[in-house]
């Protein structure tokens, strides 16, 4: 038989690998140092824990696993009759995880007598969605967020920020913009065009500006039931132009009339401060009204952050919710939180060349046997340059030098260091650096001083 | 509604998560000094992959994954009426990987072209069996494995010798024991005491020992068509005692009708040898002919690792292999392997107090405000922190201070720095040390200088 793997799916080999792990890695160590400690949950959830958080579309595209044993063994065949949507409840009770964030919110309800509020917690783990499958659309893709629950500080957002530019430091990816806005604006805005009440609808039809453009906007907010009226007082929202501070001030003239924008505005002029307050090199920080962030929990300050070299959408998001863990019974928490996008941020540092070096491996030396009398001293030696952490590879057969270098070179390891009887008696090795060609007999000492770095 | 998680799966809460992350890191660590580097295949596998590979038992401990969309479409009510067995294929095409064994194996094969041979590899991802849960037995559990293949040089087995007494030191357990055998023995044993050809049936019974004793297994071969003179014979090999190289002398004589059986011998030999070659203080590396390693794919050498300080089982197994990839049409690639058993490790060290300490947060210092004022001047200093890469928090809110001191002592976070008006002015703040109770008044260089470790 001639294997395959599902569509949607990957397999990652060692030169990928050791590519996400750096950004795996250093997404990580900039949510530690900013006091975020690691969580994992289960790979399977209930479905009635996944079911109803995600839309009607969303609930379509979890994948379902079938209960073990004698699935039909609770079924009849009527239910066979009335259809998979019927049927499916009976024979399949769990589901993969969506997204972190719903499995997070029963992770804290479960664990509320556990952990101390404001919880802190980042999580990186692979997600699942049976989306048809596209360029830079899988199946299985990992997630990275880091959220805080219990507080409503905006200098939770300000720290968002502060990590967001860590990490994109970290990454070598210099030229980003952070987008935010926030929901209370939206929700003012439908206030004072006269559609109150209505900004879920609001948020989806703008969250399509960059793709569709205003026109088509325009079209679909009025199917959704908003007058022309409507859309036309939208639309100077729409092309508001200026630094934040300009447009924080029109925003504070043109929604006076409205509690919440008012608020909103607030949060943002505080959000803005806190920024400013850290002192870093100006970080690109752009408000921008016409962000929405489709249909979703959030009810604060919404972020996205987009590399503006590379034309791939956004790298990262995320925003402040009031009520995340409500749904499972808990109310009353406000929290934040940040995502990043680790294909994409994978792709744009691809694009970039932000990757150190295509590698296939991380080892630093090869101990190449020159003949089988040889193998059983090379493991001591072996030995001591991995006691100083040198990552060393023995090559298990003493097969002719040259196919052992060339093996090397295929794998890109720096060094070669070639072992004879000779070598041995001497205790002097060569050592071939091949990057430059250069080789040189060598005692161990002399090797591990060099190899040390 | 009150939320649940599947039965036989896990939350890992920070305390968790930052002690099995020192286990896995330190294994990877090992790893990566001997030359493996990582690979990630993906979560789901087509069931074409995964049936046929684990037994009988196997192919139904496997979760599968529903078929999205309406998956009844390609089904009629007679293939319902036929029962779960024959619906199963038109209802459900994936499932979820059960080891890391045979997608490495359909990796190497579908990757033959981009791998260059001897090919090493580490993987640590979740596993999943529909296995009744109990105690220490978990539905979702992780694998932590590495392999070679592409040669059969017994200096592998050596080198993975090797490892697990880095591994063992790294994580701090000391007292550990390898036992190994070779399946080539086994097979000579079962053509001297008049059973040729039954190894498999011998493997499955004498791994059963430990846990029956020898009469029912001694049963259990006699219903499995083994005669009483087989079973009599057998007997002086299960009670085999003295030296490795006692052992080895014993097994030379009785074996020496079989050439699998003298084939066996020159392995352990030459096995032997190597690991007496690398020259670190003697590994407990125990030669013991009753350990056969169940029903699995093994030809040659195999291991398995306990710890003598807690009765749970082996905390790590593996053994070589002639000929994994046959299954996906690739002959001829001998290979060996290891791999961790990370709940278990996990659980002797808890029994054994080898983790550091309980904590619930990787957080160095908590920056605690005095009042709302001081919000805005903190995150300056909290980002000079972090540029000196001290794990920093901030408390979110101006909360009464004995309530931010009572956050800390909680989550176990060792110094608090108190920040007031008064402190910005004077640049002088207070660090508490929160394990002594000191607390003195500095600068923000003597903090850095004191954190900084």
């Amino acid at each position: 038989m001639k294997p395959s793997i599902p569509k949607g799916t990957r397999d990652f080999g060692p030169e990928t690998m050791i590519k996400r792990n750096f950004i795996l890695s250093t997404i990580k160590a900039v949510f530690e140092k900013y006091g975020f400690p690691p969580i994992e949950t289960p790979t399977m959830e209930n479905l009635s824990v996944l079911t109803g958080k995600y839309g009607n579309e969303g609930d379509q595209l979890i994948f379902k696993i079938l209960n073990s044993g004698d699935f039909l063994s609770k079924t009849e065949v009527d239910d066979y009759k009335s259809g998979s949507k019927e049927l499916l409840p009976k024979i399949a009770e769990k589901g993969l995880r969506y997204d972190l964030t719903v499995p997070f919110a029963r992770f804290v309800v479960m664990n509320r007598n556990d952990i101390t509020l404001p919880f802190k917690r980042y999580q990186t783990q692979p997600v699942w969605r049976a989306d048809r499958p596209q360029r830079g659309r899988y199946r299985e893709f990992y997630q990275c967020d880091a959220d805080v629950v219990g507080t409503d500080s905006l200098l939770c957002e300000a720290e968002i920020v502060m990590m967001v530019n860590d990490a994109m430091n970290g990454l070598g990816i210099k030229n980003f913009e952070i987008k935010y806005n926030n929901r209370k604006i939206l929700t003012a805005i439908a206030e004072v065009i006269g559609a109150a009440g209505k900004e879920a609808e609001l948020c989806v039809a703008i969250d399509k500006l960059d793709k569709i453009g205003w026109d088509k906007v325009a079209d679909e907010l009025i199917g959704g039931g908003f007058t022309l009226e409507n859309t036309k007082a939208l639309l100077p929202f729409i092309n508001l132009k200026g630094s934040n501070l300009e447009i924080l001030n029109l925003l504070k003239n043109n929604l006076k009339s409205s509690s919440i924008g008012l608020e909103g505005c607030q949060e943002i002029e505080r959000f803005e401060a806190f920024c400013e307050s850290f002192g870093r090199e100006k970080i690109s920080l752009v408000l921008d009204t016409t962000l929405a962030r489709g249909l979703s929990y959030y009810t604060g300050t919404i972020f996205e952050l987009k590399s503006n070299d590379v034309a791939i959408g956004s790298i990262g998001g995320g925003g402040r919710y009031d009520n995340l863990t409500g749904v499972f019974g808990m109310n009353g928490l406000s929290g934040v939180g940040i995502s990043f996008g680790v294909d994409r941020i994978y792709d744009v540092m691809s694009e970039l060349n932000l990757f150190p070096e295509a590698k296939l491996t991380n080892t630093t030396v090869l101990l190449a046997p020159l003949d089988n009398e040889i193998q059983l001293a090379i493991l001591k030696l072996a030995d001591k340059l991995r006691m100083h952490n040198i990552k060393t590879e023995v090559y298990p057969d003493a097969v002719k030098i040259a196919k052992q270098f060339q093996f090397a070179d295929k794998k890109g390891i720096p060094y070669v260091l070639v072992v004879g009887s000779e070598e041995i008696k001497s205790q002097k090795y060569t050592l071939k650096n091949m990057v430059t060609g250069e080789q040189k007999q060598m005692t161990d000492q002399e090797i591990i001083d060099i190899l040390v770095k």
